[in-house]
Formats: structure tokens, sequence, C-alpha cells
């Protein structure tokens, strides 16, 4: 049976590339729909993405391929998934599998709260890209 | 050019399972280390688990085949990447590639972080099903 102590093991592999140090306030902004502004944090297989609402700004009803875990970081959401409607708040999660339609809006202080999406979500990417498009040399 | 207007699309897909309510704090806990604590909230090719340390506790250097996102959510860490050691506070996050060496230790008032490993990290799922091979009938 594996015990907790087997968990820290050494390293065995070689790192492909070095890890590194990211200040989440520092990353670049996307604004998805009026008050809604996330931040993407982008790894190799995996995105997370820091989203700030304003006072009763929304998602709309939406879906997508990539499975999506979502956790409240501060304030209040109201969130719709299977069509159940729910209060969230702080440390309140939701395991959101492809294609699962979700809303979110949020309460009347806003709030923070940090998506998770396997692989990458595209819509993101392609907005990273395209803001890679636009700027000068 | 994308737009942030396409970001949520409508529904094409299927759902392969449903979406799931969780709460955090009601997430079953597994003790890595002397005042370790962590909560997995698993997904199908995602793991999110939330780790509270206890004041001074210590995730020893190591290293593991999946991608990890490393993010304080609160107090403040230690923590050595690529043999560089910065103080990491709230909203401070790291990216840590496939088998980059690292190492955790929790300041004098503890704190609480949440990783990110693509895929899921086996040594949690070992300790995960044996648990579950625990439990009485």
């Amino acid at each position: 049976m594996p015990e907790a102590s087997d968990y820290f093991g050494a390293p065995v592999g070689t790192p492909t590339e070095p890890g590194r140090f990211v200040r989440i306030d520092e990353l670049e902004a996307y604004e998805l729909a009026a008050g809604l502004l996330t931040r993407p944090l982008l790894g190799a297989g995996v995105m997370a993405s820091f989203a700030r609402y304003e006072p009763n700004s929304e998602a709309p009803l939406h879906a997508h391929v990539e499975e999506q875990l979502f956790v409240v970081l501060d304030g209040q959401f109201e969130v719709e998934l299977n069509g159940e409607l729910r209060t969230m708040t702080i440390l309140d999660a939701a395991v959101i599998a492809p294609w699962v339609p979700h809303r979110v809006v949020a309460g009347p202080e806003g709030g923070y709260q940090l998506d998770i999406f396997c692989p990458p979500r595209q819509g993101l990417l392609d907005l990273i890209a395209a803001r890679g498009d636009d700027e000068p040399d």
C-alpha cells in the first residue's frame, strides 16, 4: 500500500524546460465580456485563468470541448450547471465535463474565480495569439 | 481575428457526463508530510489539490513526471525551483515543468496553496486508491 512518505520521490527524470515564477496580477488580461477580465497562466497541457468579475457581470450560457474546473476565490456568483442554479462563494468549486453548458453571474459585490482548462482553452489561445499579432515589432 | 464576443459559443457537442458542484473543504484530506494536508479535486485529465501547511511545515525537494502549476492562496512560502529560492505570497504562482525539482517550506504563519497537476498526479491517485481499499463495505 502506498504511503504518504513515498509521495516526495527524488527526481529520476530530466526536465524538458526550467520552472518559472509568475505574479498573477502581472499576467496579460483579456476582457471576455463587459466587466469580465481574465488573466491566463499557460502551461504545456493545462491553463489556469484568473477571472475578475465586476458587480453583476456575466459569462453567458456556453459550453466548450475542454474540461474545466471552476473555483471561487472571492466574492459570490450564481452558477448554472446542468440547468441547476447554485449560489457559490469562496472555496466552492465545480467540475465541468466537456460540453456541459454553464453560465456565471457575479453578485452585487463582484467576484474573483479561477478556471482550470485541460487542455488549454482554444478560445483563449486564439485571443492570446491575436494580441501577439497586433503588437508592434 | 478572434474577438472576445466569440468566446462564449453555444454548445455544439454532447456532454460525456454531467457537471458537479463541490465544496473544497468537504473533500477528502491526505497528509503528505507532518503538518501538510491536501484535498484533491479530480477531473478526467487534470487534478486540482488544495494544500494547507501548518507553520514551518515542508514539502521536501522532489520532482515528478506530471506538469504542475503552483498558486499561493494565502500565507507565505519559501519555494525552491531550479535551485532558485523565492518568497511567495498570495497570487504568486509557479509553472513547474515535468521533472523540475522543487521544495516548499511554509512561513511561521503557515499557508494555503493550490496545486494543479496535469495529468492527475499518480502519487495522489495511489493514496486515494489505497484509502478506498481500506474502507469497510
